[in-house]
């Protein structure tokens, strides 16, 4: 078996640099000459965690098969989130906690998805089963992820299984998870300094809803107002982005992650759509969504469905 | 939660029905409402099995939404493999060992796919996961499939862990694995008494390959000529079946299970991409395909490349 680069989606959040690390790991441990890569460089949240234990952001790439022709998949698995060139790549292993869709290989393989909050909480399921040791910096790093993920495990998406997982990895990291997780998720709130065009691409993916395809950014922030001055701005720059990428329509969701709210923010065609997805009436292009943090479990189904 | 059902594939072989037995248990032990049914009668094969460990056989569903809108799959995930309105129902969960395509949820989902010979040997490993014990006829049938689809461990298929899994088995079971699992292959090989259209059916299953759709059979015998001698009734049935469902070519796989060899039959459009798929050159429609006995590892991803 020749290298294997393991990576999470393009524009990486937390979960998807640390699972390809701790993925990486396993499957090191395992005999499998494994790299952990990223389609992106990590954010400021990100950068926190791996400050605060003290291991090296993975090199970033833009295509795999300049490398390698076998990849696995952490935290994705729909190909317009992953590397340019996925096609021509063949795909050993998935570990995920999303929808599937826009995924085929021609070989059985390693697929390993659970409706958790975090994909590292697979993986530490995973770590068990092989009877794998994991090291205290890995620990804290898939710990980072379930708090960021979760939102401290606030998310809907959380489950039991996740907070046990937290708790068990904060004893091999030897942190205070509710200390930590507040100056991490803190630190991802940084947003003033970011372009509109970086805010927008923070964390955003895009989604084949219908015959349409739409992109869905998400920021985290202690106040959404701040981010609601920019308004003006923001859709300008949203606006380009639909022209130059093919996106029928844009949505930003703003999430307040001390009181977790989100204020929706769209542009572009099927406005109609998000009205009847959220049930909301859009007022200047906004929706405030009342306990709504989780994209995943809370706007794209909701949306997708919207536009079936 | 409402009633759960749990499948295996169209056509069913003794995987197809004993997973979704084995599965089905596993989750009634997990609290779920899980009940096996299947989509097709069962084989002679599977019926050998099931009359020895004294299990009745699935009831046969032909819709599932008129009961349910919940369904767990196992050993497959291809729609067109499916039962017939799957579009229309929640996947919670899917346990395989085939390629992923033609699949796409709204939701994030239990998915478990392994590299392995049976699906069978993922769900002992999911029994242990949860510490649930396995009575002996649900193990006599988990090995049953393990035996039939590595056709006792000679398939290329067959990994080591289908093997140990296949040995905890016949523990458990308190069988004979090699006397019992020769005995119960050649109940699937009387295929005297079958019309044409019950041949071709017997393990039959579509495949999209690029712009085609490809029916494959396959049959597994003691005497390959004995299944030629029937060669012009059964390509007539062929090129019936492919006019009536819109194949555009269909192959049957004719596999002698003590030899480990196979000869293949084609009819339809693509008899080009048939041989250069296997490296052979067709006579009379036929041609002999040495050591090849897994359709899934050395018929189908063959195949799907010559039709991109």
């Amino acid at each position: 078996m020749s290298k294997v680069l393991v990576f999470g989606h393009q524009n990486p959040d937390t979960d998807a640099i640390t699972s390809a690390i701790s993925f990486a790991y396993l499957q090191k441990q395992l005999g499998v000459d494994a790299e952990a890569v990223a389609l992106g460089p990590v954010s400021e949240e990100t950068q926190y965690a791996l400050d605060y234990f003290k291991v090296e952001a993975p090199r970033v790439i833009e295509t795999a098969g300049n490398e390698t022709n076998q990849v696995m998949l952490v935290d994705h698995n729909e190909a317009q989130q992953s590397v340019v060139d996925i096609k021509d790549l063949e795909v050993l292993a998935v570990v995920d906690h999303h929808r599937i869709a826009n995924f085929e290989t021609s070989n059985p393989l390693f697929y390993r998805a659970e409706p958790v909050g975090c994909t590292n909480t697979i993986i530490l399921k995973m770590y068990k089963e092989h009877n794998i040791e994991i090291p205290a910096a890995v620990a804290g790093l898939m710990l980072s992820a379930i708090i960021s993920d979760t939102l401290l495990f606030k998310s809907p998406t959380c489950t039991e299984q996740d907070i046990k997982a937290a708790k068990e990895l904060s004893m091999i990291a030897k942190i205070d998870l509710d200390v930590y997780g507040l100056e991490m998720l803190k630190a991802g709130t940084n947003l003033n300094t970011k372009s509109d065009e970086q805010l927008l691409s923070m964390d955003a993916k895009s989604f084949p809803m219908g015959t349409k395809s739409v992109r869905i950014g998400q920021v985290n922030t202690v106040d959404v107002d701040d981010v609601l001055e920019r308004q003006a701005t923001l859709e300008a720059a949203m606006e380009a982005e639909n022209k130059a990428e093919g996106y029928d329509l844009f949505l930003l969701v703003i999430t307040n992650i001390l009181d977790s709210d989100s204020v929706i923010l769209a542009v572009g065609d099927g406005m109609d759509k998000v009205e009847s997805a959220f049930n909301v009436k859009l007022e200047n292009n906004t929706a405030v969504l009342p306990g709504v943090v989780s994209r995943k479990k809370q706007v794209v189904p909701q949306l997708t469905d919207a536009f079936k």
